[in-house]
């Protein structure tokens, strides 16, 4: 497997096995496409759907701070047309078909996709890659589009326990591109210029920082050639680029202690505890994931039990680790009546510290493992979710993992291992981000 | 397969063939055990997992005013304990091999169930049926899970576009059951007695009005005599009890016009537009399903198209049919800024008034049918859909279909139809609710 280059490796024109766990079902192979486009497949055997998705290796960090919101702004427009087809022809064409597409934005990528009966994959490549490759931004759609994305901020914060996630961020990686929200502020998209957006799509969505992935019951070389034609003009311009390398790693990321209150009318106490995690490719990933399970991850692990079943003091309570190329935040997430903030905060410190000096138990490591393991192959019966599989591989990491090598990575990770990740990761300082009806000043 | 009967009138201790539509995969079979349990399963060949569920056939319009929550109070209660297990020894063992396991409450059903491999689905037969059929409702636990519930209602106030969906129930369906939230209130889970939720227990999940479904990589015998076993106590005690007859129909069901405002310090209005609709079983329901796609259930629905392409007016706007065993509501939602909500009940109500006057075109409806049957055929290939439908048809009609078959009543549905359709329910008397920063006496 050693041997398998990486995409901006692999000699243009040529298209390699990445995975072939199964003969046949599971077949992962690599094409790239002269000009720097890689088109990246998995053949599953069996379904009736397929799942197709174009993604920009650029999100949202990867702006300043005077266009944030940019990425995400120019996800939208993609929807308003492109040489050939009106917006209303781009989603009839989809809804036609009852597709199930949409697009997001990351902090790190944005991905279009269509998920189709396998029949109609040939119309949702046709309709994705031209939205893609051939739209338009009109200026009228540019101010239309304005408004919905101000409506969209306007919807993100009427949904506290969402927004918190933005207020913690804000705090703990400061004035960052990591730190500022995907959507942008009131302020920067309602100044943000056309013609930014614009020289965003030319420099930003050219060939070799595209990534095209396809999953289900699909044929590789007739996916390859469908996208060639489509991305013919914009491959010939890009002459001899290479695609891109994965983001892993970076420069090191500054984080803060202390605490944010924000200050509103809400009926529960919106609560974010976080501490400073690992890069996605860090070898402590698995034991890390683990912990994170036994933590906070289900109704059995020690915050539901703690807070929620011995308690009665949340109704949510869970752990969870956000994972970029550089960095990570480990946060637990909580709410409950304002009143008992101070009490599930502390109970939450002292889980925390008892798995910083601790660990956790061999039944919980066993049960965590059952945990991931089961939920990993559940979660990748759905063609969606093995094409978000291929898109992680080559996004953010040296080289493709089969589920199976997945599933025997957590299977290796030992109590020793989780003892001292919990050790060195929930010692590190904590950032609390609170939203509820609280004065800004007040501690917790 | 008329002759197929429901499950109320097939012999007790025997097992009839529901569908058999592909020679094996997808081949639906009904056992009713003595005591009036029944058992329904979907072979689904090649997938690796199972879908299982133990669903009562009472919801919280099941409930006097009184005691309003306590449906949703005793589903809650399930998972804390049985005779032999602990609400941690529960929760450990479904967690422990990656089940995708909880529970809901609707207004006229509630359901437990797991997603696991298939190798583990008589852990979770044993699991869930042990919570349905052993649950001791110890007086302690009750007193808890009361602080959970009121965290889980006060966590459902911070989410306005969720919210308003009770607000326009309320008001609609006025102070009858279906009006009332499935949570209860504050006052009715503050006060609610465990003797009544120990009653409702005993009486409500009698084996005649439980049912068994599961789908996947399973055989339908061995499934059968898990549950059997399980439940021998209780279906003893049955006698020759028979399973309960779908929920379809009932008296006539009255419904308020006019609007109500909640005022709130909201970012957006949440507003929500809806007149009455039809019953489940109404045989007008595929063509109001396919009216609703196209009025609002995708991004080149009318409703999309006109609020939010054209205008930029909102973020989420999309129009959706509920229905119920006796009656149903046809509802619009669309989140805006507070200074265009005028605009955008303007435009929605416009749109109604178009349709029902000239239904929708030719393009519209073909689009409509491949949206729908596609999202159909996508959407069946989980375990869980499949066991939803099970679930559904068991519930609350009188036979099974098989997807075939509901691809081809969508086929079959006319532009008259929907014409017909869209001129007597839209031009019903709409109510309209609204949370947003306004006078609770603003009218739009």
């Amino acid at each position: 497997m050693s041997s398998v280059p990486i995409a901006a490796e692999q000699e243009p024109g040529t298209t390699v096995t990445l995975l072939d766990p199964d003969g046949g079902s599971g077949l992962v192979r690599r094409t790239v496409l002269p000009g720097g486009l890689r088109v990246v497949t998995e053949h599953i055997a069996g379904g009736r759907s397929a799942a197709f998705g174009i993604s920009a290796t650029t999100g949202s960090r990867d702006e300043d701070a005077a266009h944030a919101g940019s990425a995400h702004f120019l996800e939208h427009l993609l929807f308003k047309g492109t040489r050939t087809r009106s917006a209303l022809e781009i989603s009839a064409l989809l809804d036609g078909v009852g597709a199930d597409h949409n697009a997001y934005t990351t902090k790190e990528h944005t991905c279009y996709y269509a998920k189709v009966l396998d029949r109609d994959l040939p119309l949702a490549i046709d309709v994705v890659g031209d939205m893609v490759a051939n739209s338009v931004l009109d200026a009228g759609e540019v101010e239309t589009e304005r408004g919905v994305i101000l409506e969209e901020i306007a919807m993100y914060e009427d949904e506290p326990a969402d927004l918190v996630d933005d207020v913690f961020a804000a705090h703990f990686f400061g004035d960052t591109p990591l730190g500022r929200p995907i959507l942008g502020t009131i302020d920067t998209i309602k100044a943000l210029p056309r013609e930014r957006i614009a020289e965003q799509y030319r420099d930003a969505y050219v060939p070799s920082e595209l990534i095209v992935t396809a999953a289900g019951s699909l044929d590789h070389d007739r996916v390859v050639e469908q996208v060639r034609e489509m991305f013919a003009e914009r491959l010939a311009a890009a002459g001899d680029a290479r695609p891109a390398r994965p983001r892993i790693g970076g420069g090191p990321v500054a984080t803060a202690g202390g605490q944010v209150v924000q200050s509103r009318d809400t009926e529960q106490a919106h609560i974010i505890l976080g501490s400073e995690g690992i890069m996605r490719t860090d070898p402590r990933w698995h034991a890390l994931r683990l912990l994170s399970a036994a933590l906070g991850g289900g109704m059995s692990s020690r915050l539901f039990q703690e807070v929620r079943e011995k308690r009665g003091l949340a109704y949510a309570v869970h752990a969870y680790h956000t994972g970029y190329a550089d960095t990570g935040a480990f946060q637990i997430y909580a709410g409950c009546l304002p009143e008992k903030a101070d009490e599930v905060i502390g109970v939450c410190r002292e889980e925390l510290a008892k798995v910083a000096a601790s660990g956790i138990t061999d039944e919980e490591l066993r049960r965590a493992k059952g945990q991931i393991q089961g939920s990993l192959v559940l979660g990748s019966e759905g063609t969606n979710a093995r094409m978000g599989r291929l898109l992680g591989h080559e996004l953010n990491h040296p080289r493709h993992s089969s589920i199976d090598e997945d599933l025997a990575r957590f299977d290796a990770v030992t109590g020793g291992q989780v003892a001292e990740v919990a050790a060195e990761l929930l010692s590190r300082p904590q950032a609390l981000a609170v939203i509820g009806p609280y004065d800004e000043g007040r501690t917790f």
